[in-house]
């Protein structure tokens, strides 16, 4: 008897059939004698609509209603799986985020969780219930409804977990797990069975779509083991958690490419203390989220600063760069779409050396060009032309000898 | 200057163009002067729609499920007017139920208002914000959400003007006003400029779709002055409000059909005492709205017991009879749904005779069977075949002379 935490996507919960194919499956669960909440997003294609809705009547709508709004998808989804289970004879009740006790922040359509108030939950699982939780949202301190921001259903199945102290976390997904690569670019790509947390922060910050990097960042804080498994199969998923000493073993856990990456570039910038500060507090001000940063030796007095941004921040940090290139006596501000971040992850790097250099040697001889780089304890990443992204991951994973 | 409650129906919040044009109509308002508080309903087909879903995951899904489904559609249509307001530069911020203090009972599916808590409404209009209230719902002593019922948004908007002290309540609607009698079936009928509450609400009850019951009871009661008034045009509509000396003048207010009935008979039931008594007691534990009721002089001491209920509750209404029918020795259960309930309503009523007369000459005269009668004191119904509802409505209007 364990108390597991179960996540479905949207995917998952489509349409009636999916409800009631993931109403099966959290039966499965209570037969086998567990207490289970479900957290669960808003049906595959409601939050699309409801922003076409949003944008058909304000082009800018204002973020605290677009919150109001986007947070009735995951009601009407909780509503319907409650009764869908109700169908199987499987006692259930749903929550808002609110009901179910989750307290955030106010920064509307990304708020963060401060505090989880699980009374009620317990109660209800005391009574024999599933209990279904609307997920990517809760209450602000002036009880507002606010939205978690992208993949925030995997946040508030972690952060529950977490209170609950439940035995395990499981996300279920549309893939049956995590793999060394994604396996439409890589074939031979190899399922994993366990990773350590992490080398799953790094993947999943790095474009690996399977879980959002603050949900693994909470699990790793709280010590949730998280389980990647599929909503559509029945086999065993992947198994994130604390790292072991025999996890280090394996050098590179996986290959992961990031296609929605953009580069910046502010020219020619006199080369005095304080001007590097001064840019990345402006972007930081601006809301924009900085990946990579590279600034070249000084020539003249003058150096570049590049940096790497998402795709989607670029607009933003376009805007900000711009109004700071006058203002630090910059030559002014370039900025290239066409760029891709491939990276190589594994606790073992730790522990090995010469990894970068295998790294940037089989590209090498492939003739791909790197143009940045930027490393930590348990990864290397490197920027690369755009449509040289899916090669390089092929040619990474052969020379890790990461297939199956 | 003065604070008003605007409530717009699905049908006037249907898309984002309708959003847009009730945006338009609440900005006119605010530049009038007005301080002003909207009510909503769910964009007209949407209710449907989560209907429809729901019965596809559970074809007798939970009320208390039923009402946090139901309750996203009004979250939806708030936030999506909040954000056209901000298009026209207007301030203002959506609320569900719970967020504009509505707190009910816990009777999901048709719960009742127990408490407006108007803090947050308050605080926001001094800020210069109009309010946009989602109808239908509020929340139970439990923290659920509860949903009032059909018409529940009339009510909303009510109880809203009540404990605001709005100057008015406007019902904006397809229709531009109270009629005599519905103009798609008396071609002639005349839209009022004036009513009384009672008059209101034995049409509102009789099946005069305009305004639910309950929304004019609780008009009544905290006298809070009602305009029915059309979402499309610009006419002023029809006031709802305290009866005065001169609306007696008129003794028929308008005339009304309710098709949506049916009888149902208790056979040679025996007359003893208390037996009546059993009958309706049964029934309203069955939750069966009862309407007129008639019982025969006893012969061989026995006698039949009839009464209307609506087709709604039928089904209900028969399986309490025929449960009832054996206890008390009665023959059996017959009922009839080809029935129809005719009135005619007026204070005037009060003050002059002969009313009944006039009306049941103007049926004999066109050959139409009386089959029950029920009075009240400003009210006089009779039910009638269901095909010669329209026809016996045509002959009261010309009757008693309310042609424009």
């Amino acid at each position: 008897m364990a108390l597991l935490v179960q996540k479905f996507g949207g995917t998952s919960v489509a349409d009636a059939a999916c409800m009631r194919r993931v109403a099966e499956r959290i039966r499965e669960a209570r037969i086998a004698g567990n207490d289970v909440v479900v957290v669960v997003s808003a049906m595959g294609g409601t939050t699309d609509e409801l922003m076409r809705l949003a944008h058909a009547v304000n082009p800018r709508p204002d973020e605290r209603e677009m919150d109001m709004l986007l947070a009735s998808g995951e009601q009407i989804s909780v509503a319907l799986l409650a009764m869908a289970l109700h169908a199987l004879g499987v006692e259930a009740v749903s929550m808002t985020g609110r009901q179910a006790g989750i307290r955030t922040d106010s920064v509307h359509t990304k708020a963060r969780i401060r505090e989880v108030k699980p009374e009620r939950i317990f109660r209800n699982l005391r009574e024999g219930r599933v209990v279904i939780v609307a997920g990517f949202q809760g209450e602000t301190p002036s009880e507002d409804i606010a939205t978690l921001g992208r993949g925030g259903s995997d946040t508030t199945a972690v952060a529950l977990a977490a209170v609950l102290k439940a035995d395990r976390c499981q996300i279920f997904t549309d893939v049956d797990g995590v793999y060394t690569a994604d396996p439409r670019v890589v074939p031979d790509a190899r399922r994993l069975d366990e990773m350590a947390f992490d080398e799953m922060l790094e993947l999943a910050s790095l474009g690996a779509k399977v879980l959002q990097a603050r949900a693994v960042e909470f699990a790793k804080k709280f010590g949730v083991e998280l389980e990647v498994l599929s909503s559509f199969g029945d086999r065993p998923g992947t198994i994130v958690r604390e790292e072991v000493s025999d996890m280090e073993e394996i050098v590179v856990r996986g290959v992961a490419a990031d296609k929605e990456q953009a580069k910046i570039t502010l020219q020619s910038v006199p080369d005095r203390p304080g001007v590097a500060a001064r840019v990345f507090r402006e972007l930081a001000a601006a809301d924009v989220n900085v990946d990579m940063i590279v600034q070249n030796v000084s020539e003249d007095g003058h150096t570049d600063i590049s940096c790497t941004v998402s795709t989607e921040d670029l607009g933003r940090a376009r805007r900000a760069m711009e109004a700071i290139a006058g203002q630090v006596d910059a030559r002014g501000v370039t900025y290239d779409e066409a760029i891709a971040k491939v990276s190589i992850v594994g606790v073992g790097m730790r522990s090995h050396s010469g990894v970068a250099y295998r790294m940037f040697n089989a590209l090498a001889e492939h003739g791909v060009n790197i143009e940045m780089i930027s490393t930590s304890e348990i990864k290397i990443s490197v920027v690369v032309r755009r449509e040289r992204a899916d090669e390089s991951v092929r040619v990474l994973h052969e020379a890790f000898g990461l297939a199956g």
